[in-house]
This record gives structure tokens, sequence and C-alpha cells, in this order.
């Protein structure tokens, strides 16, 4: 049997390089886990490796909406870049769900939960931080990609998993990037977070909890010594911004504690992909920059 | 009431542009037509204004197929050009349909149809090149438009679109291409062009037929006579390519005839809108060379 019972669901030509959707047992998430990498073309001028930059998508979206919708691979071919895309929870017919969208599938918010019933399943802050980066070993086309320099980022709940896996794990990642984070989520004033983080931790407001809050982790930073470049993209007609979101309470956390964060906030755009797509050339060029893959 | 009593469903922010979804009462149509509009955004150096890409889609697509998924917007704002994304296929209540995908809503095919009963709605044709020209003189972004300069282009049942409307119009539009289009309907190795033709024209072996088969229109072109240049891009691990597509029958008579015809076939790429996204930009770089548009 092929490590983690490997499976390939289905390899497409894109942008010059290459999407290969996998599918595996999970040991962390006790499930079946899919996940896509888009590995760039090979070009000769490029002796390299590939660097990853990982990308944790949102509430209710899988590994497909950015794959479709992000406008992606033609800046990481461009750039030399990898994009590793997890889904956003186990899938397994035995994993907890809820009628809401907000919670259960679609809903990890990259945190291991330690509530029932979502203690068995909902562990995807192990599985994105220890249990993928195994299996991207084990894939086929793992020669092509340079396992060591790894960049993270996401939007939304994928948004804030980027900032709290980057803040968790300061030495994992070159840099760190989000579009419309939701960067307070212990706050009274988002109720996503509180709905899940009350679910899965059994309390928005305890120690746990606040160890996942990407705002709350930035305030516990030793002034100076968080050396990762962070970019942070927020629409201004995003319906979520005051009432979710609340990005600007993370970036002046981090300014306080010496972070390099750019922070920029842009008039007329929505929670949409369309904003995501908008940007995501911008993200790439930030995080190849940091990996020290090709700049033009 | 507005003319045509259009209506906006929505106007989104997008790569520094604004895509606009409207409604309308389709005379043509006898029913309510959906279409979708991308703008550049102002930029202070180009003083003129916007000419328009008309992008025809496939088979069971909408307006939102290439606009989700198309990676289009970034380049026609970079260009400078205006994308105009119509339906394919009446969609009121009462207009016929058919349980298959590849007949009925979704599948218009761009042809006026003349058999019953088919013929009270789908007059996609007309509605393309007669009345939509009119709509959008009428919205309210009209002004940033220049309504003279067209080109036309499309994938797969819209990429045949594309190539006829051409071929009957030959000095409406500045250029034409396609992606994977159905470049030869009425041939009895193109299933999906007999089933269409003859439920809307009554027979795929009528002249009404082949005045809307791309083929079979450039074979009664004067040689040297048709100006404008064509750009086919084909991918070869397409399965439809040799059972449905056959573009090489179109190219070889275009070049037969003399014309402008430059046709790609990549290794790889399958029918998706991951292969449409790859070579979008040089779609827009193509048609906005020929509409005299923004060079980079």
């Amino acid at each position: 049997m092929a490590p983690f019972n490997l499976k390939t669901i289905s390899v497409t030509r894109a942008h010059h390089g290459t999407l290969h959707r996998l599918q595996h047992d999970s040991e962390t998430l006790s499930s079946v886990a899919t996940f896509a990498v888009f590995v760039p073309g090979a070009v000769e001028d490029f002796k390299d490796k590939f660097p990853l930059l990982l990308y944790l998508s949102g509430l209710t979206c899988t590994d497909e909406n950015v794959a479709q919708k992000g406008c992606a691979f033609e800046h990481c071919h461009a750039r030399r870049v990898a994009m590793v895309m997890p889904d956003t929870s186990p899938r397994g017919d035995d994993a907890a769900d809820d009628e809401a969208w907000d919670l259960g599938k679609g809903a990890g918010f990259y945190v291991d939960a330690s509530a029932a019933p979502w203690s068995r399943h909902y562990k995807t802050y192990s599985y994105v931080t220890k249990e993928l980066p195994k299996v991207l070993r084990a894939c086929d086309f793992a020669d092509a990609l340079d396992h060591e320099r790894v960049s993270i980022s996401g939007h939304s709940m994928g948004g804030h998993g980027a900032l709290t896996l980057a803040l968790r794990n300061p030495n994992a990642y070159a840099s760190a990037s989000a579009f419309a984070p939701i960067a307070n989520p212990t706050a009274s004033d988002c109720p996503w977070g509180q709905k899940a983080l009350k679910a899965y931790l059994g309390s928005a407001d305890c120690d746990e909890a606040k160890s996942h809050d990407a705002t709350e982790l930035v305030k516990s930073v030793e002034a100076g010594t968080f050396k990762m470049p962070i970019l942070i993209d927020q629409g201004a007609a995003d319906s979520f911004y005051k009432t979710q979101l609340h990005p600007e309470r993370f970036v002046d956390a981090a300014k306080e504690r010496g972070c390099d964060v750019t922070y920029r906030l842009h008039d007329g755009y929505d929670h949409s992909y369309f904003f995501v797509s908008t940007f995501m050339r911008e993200h790439i060029e930030f995080h190849a920059a940091a990996l020290g893959s090709l700049k033009i």
C-alpha cells in the first residue's frame, strides 16, 4: 500500500504546471483527507526545487475554491512557487457536523478540538503543521519540492489560520500573509470565532482559545523577536470587516510588538474570491521574495 | 421604466475595475436575459474609452463561469479592454428545455432556432449580434465603452459561436479567437452539433445549419477577402478534441482561403477552465492589439 494510502484523484495541466489532487488516510483527522498541490512547470533556467506556499481556505471552502477562482497558478508558475491547498475540515461520514455552514465540516478553524463531539476528528492544526508536511514528502512529485522552504497564506478563517500557525511556529515559515483574516476570534464581537472556539475548545475565553487567537498571540510576542514578514489585505466593502474580522486589532498589536507587518485596506472590495484573486499576484510575489525564489 | 427593463443584479469590485451583472427583458429571446460586463478601472494615463471583448461561453455555462474561473479581468484591466459575457441560452420558466445538458437551457449554440418548440425563445444568434449591443448602450456605464470597437472570443460551443459570428459579420469585429471550439458542428462525427442543429433548425444537413458551421462558412469565403485575425487554442488532452471539436478542419479550410489564422495545440491540456485560463492572457493581448488598445 502507498504511504498514508495516498491516492491520486486527478492530475490536470494548468498554467504551464500541474495541479495534483490527492486523497489519503489521515491519522490526525481519523478520516480521509483531500488536498491539492500546484507544481510549476519545469523551466530550463530554473535548477532549484520549488519552495512551498501553503494556502489555508476559508469557511465552507475545499481545496477547489482557490484552485478555480484564485488566479494563483499563473503567478506561482512565473515565480516558481508550488502551492499546497489542504481542505478546511475532516470530511469522513463519521466526522461530527452541524447544520450551520460556519461550524463542523468546512469550518475546522485550524485548531485541535478538545471538546466532544469534535475532538475525535477536528485536529486541523496538527494536520496542517505536522501530518501534511510528511504526506507531501511521500507524493510522487515530492522531489520537485523544497520541503524546507515554506510560506503560509490564507483567506478569512484560513487567513487567521495562516497568522496563528506562523506565530505558533516562528521558524517554520519564511513569510505569512492573509486576505481578510478573522483576526481576533475570541473577541465578543466576532460571532464566528465565538461559536467555533466554544464548540471545539469548550470556551472562547480559555487560555487554549487565546493561544489560537492571532491578536492575543501577537500581544505575547517579545518585542522585536518575531522577524517573519507579514502582509494583510482587507476589502473596505467587505460586509464582515467590522462585524467579524477586525484586522486592525491584529495589525496594531503586531506593530506595537515590532513585527514587520504591511496592512492594506482596499476601497470597494468585498469578501469574495474577486477580492482574493485581485491581490493574489502580489501575495505570491511577497512570498517568492521571502522564500528566495524567482524574482522577475 | 429603464430601457429594456434593465436591472442591476450586482456590482462587484474586481481587479481594479468593476464587474456588473445585469438582467433585462429580451425581445429577441422573449425571455429575461442575464449578462455581465467587466469594466476596467479608470487610469489617469488612459483617456480613451474601453473597447469591448465579447466572450461566448460553452455548454452548461452562464456568464459566471468565465467571470469566476477565467483569470481574465487582471489582463482586461492591464490592457484596458472591457469584457462582455452573455448567457448561453434563454432562461425563462416558459423557455423550452430538455433533460440533456447539451440541449436547451445552457446550450443555445448561438443560432436562431426555426423548429418547434425551440423557435419561440432560442434566438441567441440575433440576441448577441443585434439586441445585446443595443442593451450595452443603455447601461449606466455605457459612456466608458467604445461600442464601435469590438472583438469576439469564446470557449467550446462559444468558441464556435465566436468564429461563426465573425465569419457572418466580417465588419463587426476587429479580431476573433476561440478556445477549443466545436469547429464543424454539422459533421457526422460531431454528436453535439448534430443534436443541437437538428433540434433547433430541423436538420444538421440543411443550408441553414451549414450557414452556422464555421468550417462550412470559411470554405465559402472568397480567397483573401476575410482579413480579421483569428487565434485558436486547443488542448491535446481534451477528451472532446477528436470526438466533437475537430478544430483542424476549420484551420485547414481557413488557411486554404487565405485567412490570418494562428492555431496552437497544447500538450497535456484538457477542456476545462484550467486550460482556458492558462491562455486567457494571450487571447486578451491578441484582441487588445487588434483593437488598438493598450499594449504593454
